[in-house]
């Protein structure tokens, strides 16, 4: 076990004392586990909360911030959070203009989303949701019927935040989140397996040299095993797999994602690939982020996320957002 | 090899090229391999410059733009970029208020930014140079007579950066560059081997339940190789072997850096025991940066650099900066 862990059952929340150590700017209740924008509830503004098992840093709780969520709700590496801290969590951000669900399509964290919105609307609060599946590579996976939610989600929770950090109603941010869900899609790929601090080893048999193509981002098996590829092959077997299932060829948004242990270096070189098979299929790329963001503990390997972007949708990606994770405009 | 390259030959043009597509703020000459800011040379800025061997990304090409480098020369991985670039970095940037060499202590590093030096200031470009030699693992190590250049670089980028973008003059810039790199120090630990392209491998042994204290940021040996360690036993040997040298305990910068392979999720339960060991050790921290921002390639592990800090410092910490790897204020 190669883990800077201490014990694997306090992982969760060392992290959570850490994130408080490191970011002031939000509040971090380390026994509810939730995170929080320091300035919650803000007045006159539909609050984002989402949530999800830990191990996809800095996915959620470092997309929280002015521009992106307003909360987000770890569970436990790979499992659900619980009811109790998404309603505290929807509790802590409603300013009275109610509140949207961010939720991966997993089974266990659309559960647990469905009883805290029922829970939440009983005590007063206005709640809408929005299902992220946008992983073209399987339907119906280990934890999960239909689409596996994955790289999607921060296009959703950065779109949607800027829209409601702009003012608009929770019915306007909800219909553009689901736009945004329903048209991107997303392919990873895998060339080691992640170690969970519970398992302390691989979650699966991943031989050297070979890859999975379509793996989940919690180690979930993909559409085949095959012999080592190079990043150009790789790169055109992500995009082909994407486009087929993608709505609509305007230009895109394209995340180019690592999974955790790819270098840098690599990743770059990865995207320089990506581009050049987009460049070939004639599908214009409007704006490209590049890093480890929607990740899976150590794991290597990547995804490409491409979602169609009208105007607006480009307006409300390039406008502020300032979060551990993601930054820029302000 | 569970690399995503195409051969191990072109994996520094290879992410050159991912740069470019990424990053249209940037001007990348993927044939002379120099990253620039488009908009380079800014009148009356002093400029700064850096490089390095490549495998450390976002260092140093993810810190060129607005409030940090004006450009960066990648060498070949883990190996020092050669005069040539340079000089075509200098003279791409120099807008006649002079500029400045950031280098890292190590001996190709230091030649050859010595012999761009001169054949800049043979071209009428005023040179100043920064030596950042902040580990206090070794003296002497592999590539290096002295202390090794890591972390602290981004420090000495950041701070710099900011001065010269308020348009201080060169003497000015690189005295303040010298005060962050001659007061500022670094500890790393490595749970794993980084593994080279070329070498297709680990650049040396190191069995599961072992670990390396004070590893450099190529592998080099530390001091000394241990059985596993918690986290908190890790930050307690990192932060008073750092704070044996740290010159001065006012106030500090704090950088909790991943060594590239590390999930975020341990980086920040990391965080939260270097946190609490400062504490304990009476050390204020003033600031704290997380992430992957000096890495080694897929190394497992982190670091710890501290930088002393006055509000001066602190100030144009804060300052806006606007590159690929850091982002604030803008």
């Amino acid at each position: 076990m190669r883990m800077l862990i201490n014990v694997p059952e306090s992982v969760v929340p060392d992290a959570l004392r850490g994130m408080a150590a490191a970011h002031p700017e939000l509040t971090v209740d380390v026994d509810r586990r939730i995170v929080v924008r320091r300035d919650a509830p803000v007045a006159g503004k539909v609050a984002l909360v989402s949530g999800g098992g830990s191990g996809h840093e800095p996915l959620h709780g470092g997309f929280v911030g002015p521009g992106m969520l307003d909360a987000a709700c770890p569970g436990e590496v790979f499992t659900s959070p619980v009811p109790d801290q998404m309603v505290a969590a929807a509790a802590a951000v409603d300013s009275g203009e109610g509140v949207l669900f961010v939720v991966k399509n997993y089974t266990g964290d659309v559960l647990n989303f469905d009883m805290a919105a029922e829970l939440a609307e009983d005590e007063g609060v206005r709640l809408a949701k929005v299902l992220v599946q946008d992983d073209v590579a399987v339907t119906d996976s280990t934890h999960t019927a239909g689409r596996r939610g994955t790289g999607a989600t921060l296009f959703v929770e950065k779109i949607a935040g800027a829209l409601a950090a702009e003012g608009a109603p929770l019915e306007r941010v909800a219909d553009t989140a689901r736009r945004v869900a329903e048209s991107s899609r997303s392919f990873g790929v895998a060339l080691s397996a992640c170690s969970t601090p519970s398992k302390g080893g691989p979650m699966f048999e991943l031989p050297p040299g070979e890859l999975e193509l379509g793996v989940g981002i919690h180690g979930e098996p993909g559409r085949e095993r095959r012999a080592m590829m190079t990043s150009g092959e790789i790169a055109q077997a992500a995009v082909d797999a994407v486009l087929e299932e993608l709505p609509s060829q305007q230009p895109v948004l394209a995340l180019v994602n690592g999974m955790g242990a790819t270098p840098l270096l690599e990743l770059y070189g990865f995207c320089g690939e990506v581009h050049r098979v987009l460049a070939e299929r004639r599908v214009p790329v409007a704006r490209t982020l590049v890093g480890n963001y929607v990740t899976s503990l150590d794991m290597a390997g990547a995804s490409v996320t491409l979602c169609p972007a009208d105007e607006e949708l480009l307006r409300l990606w390039d406008a502020p957002v300032r979060t551990p994770g993601l930054r820029w405009g302000v």
